[in-house]
């Protein structure tokens, strides 16, 4: 029903060649969140985040939010709302407005404007041959959720922390967004899903296949959370063969992004280091 | 938590003297429609609807909407989705984006964008003198409302149907906005909660109270649906005393609005017909 890209693209007039951006996007108690495992204030923060990650994925930033609360007692919505301001004051994209309801089952639903200077990047641009790249490495959300789920939050290891940090308080990255977009990016997605899931978007959208040579596997993660867990909020775009993208990164003071492959031609080939790989990983460990 | 005016106002940058709108409003199954009395399709519509008369009370248009709804299957989706589009096309807000999740409850975030060419029109600008004019009669969509918790859809009279139609597909008056905003209006609201309600929000915003001398009921309707009674989206804005704001209404092709008092120096004093009233209706009717 709503396909496409996360983020909508939006002339107005009288604005010069810069785009409005709209993303929304929800998350619900007890889906997107265990609420044993997550905080409220996480719960917040994230409802902003994934908004926020959308525009990047664009190549825009953030201007502003709203949210809507469904089913929130009193408390519940003082702890939520810490962490979606937290989140705001962080990104930027302060909170102009929302909406407040009763209702079964918590819902946070966030809509957030943004603006692109230039052409915001689709997932529908890639081409056989573009080279794929990734702002970061992978898996360190996914690990964290895995810690949380074997030993809560009372007994992690030191090494654990940071990983669950990766898990509760993603931080999407607006600045490595604009500077794919100025390298030329033909197309880009954030990693929210999974790698290969969130890969399949641009693949399916733009009529392509690919082949990954390597994946940046974040410490303490295994290349299975890199492949398919979620939550990860790096972004993974394509530019055509021959352009690095590592000048426009230093130029923003950041570091630059991993090289995991490239495009093919035909649609249904998509590979890992040769093997066919689906969202879920390797095609030969399913059934 | 989020006071004020329902709809955001943002400065854009190289985007001329106008303003960018944001809205964000949500239904809620069960809560604000009965689903024995309303079809998903009226509540699809009422969702997008009541975000649009947040735009049209600060005198702007509707541009774009994004949707989010959780709870409901694919069924239900089709069903919402018929008065969504519906609404999109009759208001020009066409839906550009959204969500769709699971969770218990079937709820419907929307999220609107609108457009005003000058200052946009809040609530706090009232100032005593000030008189207060209606764009329409009021009071038809609780009396719409009373007629179906009384007889169902099945056996209302002929004279019903149009005070049950304006429950049920609420049409909120976009150029009406524009026109009272030309006029010069100093405050404005929409009634989604009931006049005494929603002029309560220009008080109180605006630090100031109100007699009302008349209040246009419209046919089929009570003095009390009038005053009390929600969803009529007509909307109420005050203008300085000696501006007539008929001329504005008028070069819209709208019929004039209608007047209904003016505004009191004391912030305590609610009068209507020089007996006090407070949101329900009139004080000595309470306890």
């Amino acid at each position: 029903m709503w396909l496409g890209d996360d983020t909508a693209v939006l002339r107005l007039d009288r604005c010069g060649g810069g785009r409005l951006l709209l993303a929304t996007d929800a998350v619900v108690a007890g889906l997107d969140a265990d609420l044993a495992l997550t905080s409220l204030a996480d719960l917040g923060w994230k409802a902003l985040a994934v908004n926020v990650s959308d525009v990047a994925a664009m190549g825009g930033r953030p201007l502003h939010a709203v949210v809507t609360v469904i089913g929130a007692g009193l408390a519940q919505l003082r702890q939520l709302y810490e962490g979606i301001v937290q989140a705001a004051t962080h990104f930027g994209c302060p909170v102009v407005g929302g909406d407040l309801s009763g209702g079964e089952g918590l819902s946070v639903s966030v809509a957030v404007t943004g603006w692109c200077d230039g052409q915001p990047v689709l997932r529908s641009g890639a081409r056989p041959g573009d080279r794929i790249w990734v702002t970061g490495a992978l898996g360190a959300a996914n690990a964290g959720l895995r810690a949380l789920q074997a030993r809560g939050t009372a007994s992690l290891a030191p090494d654990e922390e940071a990983l669950v940090l990766a898990h509760a308080r993603p931080r999407p990255v607006v600045a490595a967004g604009t500077a794919a977009r100025e390298a030329g990016a033909t197309a880009m997605v954030d990693v929210s899903d999974g790698l290969l899931s969130d890969l399949g978007h641009i693949a399916d959208r733009s009529g392509v296949g690919f082949h990954l040579a390597d994946v940046p596997v974040a410490p303490g993660a295994t290349l299975e959370d890199a492949l398919a867990g979620g939550d990860d909020y790096v972004l993974v775009f394509t530019v055509s063969d021959g352009t690095a993208p590592g000048p426009a990164f230093r130029a923003h003071g950041l570091s630059e992004p991993v090289a995991l492959g490239y495009c093919l031609p035909d649609p249904t080939q998509r590979l890992l280091q040769g093997d066919a790989v689906d969202a879920r990983g390797w095609q030969h460990r399913l059934g």
